[in-house]
């Protein structure tokens, strides 16, 4: 009975091996000259052009509002919507209403990765997306809706989609569908991959190959890396691929923080515990109403805001690019009030780095909450009533310089977002109490969870990436 | 910097050990006598009795047919709804309705473990539930909705319950929430709990300590091991606490398919790259509808049914209990037309136990699609063409004695099924290609994904429970 039929030979079982957490480490410690990247992007700033101007939501091209169901949507139906959602917590204590982007489809945001001399590289791609407030940023070799590569934006084929369609023509090193921001998004996902191929695969116009040391490098300059980039770089599973130098630096407890025998504070079934307890308790009821059922705010100037101006605004915008898919087009974008903060604490355990993560309910959410920065808060240009203001914040705000192991600007996905940004900022502390919605985690305990769909928010991926880029990587 | 303050010490990282799975295995391999057991059901029958009577839906005293939403609903609002369900898949290729329940709130399935000379024992409860055909099962410790444990049924209080909600009681085993049925319940979970305590517990009248190896021998008795308690136990991490007999028997390859470091046919990041291109493919388009909407269903003699007698009913029951929660209720439940078969194909690879599972999208899940049995298939009572047979169902069908290693019917949830159950089949073959749908899986791979939600749908942790029974533990 256990004798295969003669003619389908049993298959061989898969290597176990840490062959992706070797070459990747391997990639992080070479870091090349990036003379020729900034050539590249001053070649390609020359020929991809974006032009972005304000235009009222009521005169966008294609886009109108639907009086049968409230909502902003395209005329052929496709893309997104902007609707209304009206927000309850299960206990009933806290209500509110607030527009939201509808687009029930999953993008893929994907980095085709290649050997060059020995060396894992990436290939990205520089984009001018209209909300970029600096024109190019550096995004995934592909990062496209469903739409795109669909095809029903009437624009060109996507470069290299290919890799990430047809299972023959690569490896996959990541694969798994995460989570946009679940205040601005319902229920939207993209999936982040990562894929090796052994074809020979030329760089065009307005891409360029790095290797994962380069692209760590390159996380600390402002508005570089953009929002989709963080997001898959915060699922490569950099595992037990580098060894720790034996100093007590701070690079050596991150290192020893991603290996999976490091000691940890919380066992996984314990952690996972805590996060099936906070979802169970957490619970909201959404649902979508139309836009102007929402009281707190007001369709006026051509704009939809907040009637006390916090949160954001929804705006229109025209769109005129070169070197990219299409040469025009209308669409509304979400624009900040301010720049949200992005930070994570971090501290050392018998040499091993926990990050503090909270877990954060969020009415777009598909399952009620995910792992967030210790701080994930937006400032408001008005003053706050102090118990309005979020654990760890002032701790955050008033770090040493000599605490602060990251500190950077990033946009915010360009495709939706107009000019807005976060501050990301790592900081060292020492170990503190956990309150009930906190934990202290390691990074390979991150890795583990990453591996899955909605474990980390956006906001999280995003902030871990950077604290991940000052890994050194290294050869084992 | 790297010091704590003085007044809160840095905890000590949590101890990594195998002392669950090692204590789990000697509990499997641990296996009384069941003579006080049948002698703690003899009793409990004479004292714990529940009669149900159908009664036509239209006379449920506390439920209406609400006019303006097209739902079934309690006067109260709460326990559960039963609603219209209008599904298409994204192709838009195949379209239906049908009834289904909302019980928008995540219940506890929990057993409660303690060591009882030095053997993990469960404290399991037997049960009568309204939609039992046979009276008695075999519950755990605690199965409980919200409105249960927060009193709205006006029962008395859930033994037990305190263990799973106060944390300084008990050590956390396992704690997971897992869909139910996908086809009969929109996006219900339940949090499936392990916990161990080392406090004094007395088992209550109609409950009964018993080991794992108990359990296992009692899954293959007709109707008794209840759902919840097949859910829950295929939660339990087996993992690598047991050793191989060094034999080529059958239980040496299921206990080396429990070992995380055996070989298998496809990695992990393939499986759940798989996963993910899946889920991308067949997400669906459900939307709740009223009832009247459903045009292939009629309410008829008091229910209601399908035009042509296929899938299900939903009828009315009034229920008389003694020993229960409340002496008497009515409400609305599903009555199947017939028996479900969950089937699993398994297989040796280099004496590695291989399970063929199946990705499966249902209208009611969280998350679009779970992996689901190889074969999982309601048959109708009339003719079906070819084409709709699934596949592997003639193999399993036509399977020789010898190569069956499980078959039991075993119960659907008699809280919401009448007298409804499912043929759990374990089918031993040789290796087969596998269609695209289909991945032979380990059981170490299947147990790393049964600690995150929405991986394995109800009838794979069912008839996974079956053969996982089938391990007969031992000591490390």
């Amino acid at each position: 009975m256990s004798t295969p039929p003669a003619a389908t030979p049993v298959p061989v079982p898969a290597a176990r091996s840490h062959t992706s957490a070797s070459r990747l480490a391997r990639s992080a410690g070479t870091v090349p000259s990036l003379a020729e990247f900034e050539r590249t992007v001053r070649d390609t700033r020359e020929h991809v052009v974006t032009n972005t101007e304000m235009v009222p939501l009521d005169r966008l091209h294609g886009w109108h509002y639907d009086e049968g169901t409230g909502f902003i949507a395209h005329e052929s139906g496709r893309f997104f919507s902007v609707e209304g959602l009206q927000v309850e917590t299960r206990s009933g204590l806290t209500a509110w209403g607030q527009p939201i982007i509808n687009q029930p489809e999953t993008g893929i945001l994907g980095f085709l990765a290649k050997e060059i001399d020995g060396v894992l590289h990436f290939l990205m791609q520089l984009k001018a997306e209209p909300g970029n407030r600096n024109g190019l940023q550096l995004s995934p070799t592909v990062q496209a809706t469903k739409s795109n590569y669909t095809g029903i934006h009437g624009g060109l084929d996507v470069p290299y989609l290919e890799f990430f369609q047809d299972p023959a023509r690569r490896r996959v090193i990541a694969d798994v569908r995460q989570s946009e921001q679940g205040s601005r998004f319902l229920r939207k996902r993209n999936r982040n991959m990562v894929v090796d191929t052994r074809e020979p695969v030329e760089a065009r116009d307005g891409f360029v190959w790095l290797t994962l040391g380069q692209l760590h490098r390159l996380m600390s300059t402002e508005d570089l890396m953009n929002m989709s980039t963080r997001s898959v770089l915060a699922c490569l599973p950099l595992g037990d691929g580098a060894l720790a130098t034996g100093d007590e630096g701070f690079a050596t407890a991150l290192v020893r923080s991603l290996a999976s025998d490091g000691p940890e504070l919380h066992s996984l079934v314990d952690v996972l515990s805590w996060i099936t307890e906070a979802r169970t308790r957490s619970e909201m009821h959404a649902r979508t109403v139309p836009l102007d059922a929402l009281t707190d705010w007001e369709f006026t100037g051509g704009r939809i805001t907040h009637r006390a101006g916090r949160h954001f605004d929804v705006v229109g915008v025209r769109v005129e690019a070169v070197g990219r898919e299409v040469g025009q087009w209308w669409q509304p974008m979400i624009r900040a009030q301010s720049t949200e903060l992005a930070a994570l604490l971090v501290t050392r355990v018998r040499g091993v780095l926990h990050v503090l993560m909270q877990l954060r309910a969020e009415p777009g959410l598909t399952d009620t909450a995910e792992l967030a920065p210790t701080v994930q808060y937006t400032p408001d240009h008005y003053a706050q009533p102090p118990e309005e203001r979020p654990p760890f914040l002032d701790l955050v705000q008033n770090a040493r310089a000599a605490d602060i192991r990251f500190d950077t600007v990033l946009s915010d996905e360009g495709g939706r977002f107009y000019h807005t940004g976060s501050r990301h900022v790592v900081v060292e502390t020492g170990w503190l109490p956990e309150p009930p919605e906190f934990r202290w985690l390691t990074l390979a305990q991150l890795e583990q969870l990453t591996q899955h769909s909605h474990y980390l928010n956006m906001q999280a991926r995003s902030v871990l990436a950077c604290l991940r880029s000052l890994f050194s990587g290294g050869d084992r």
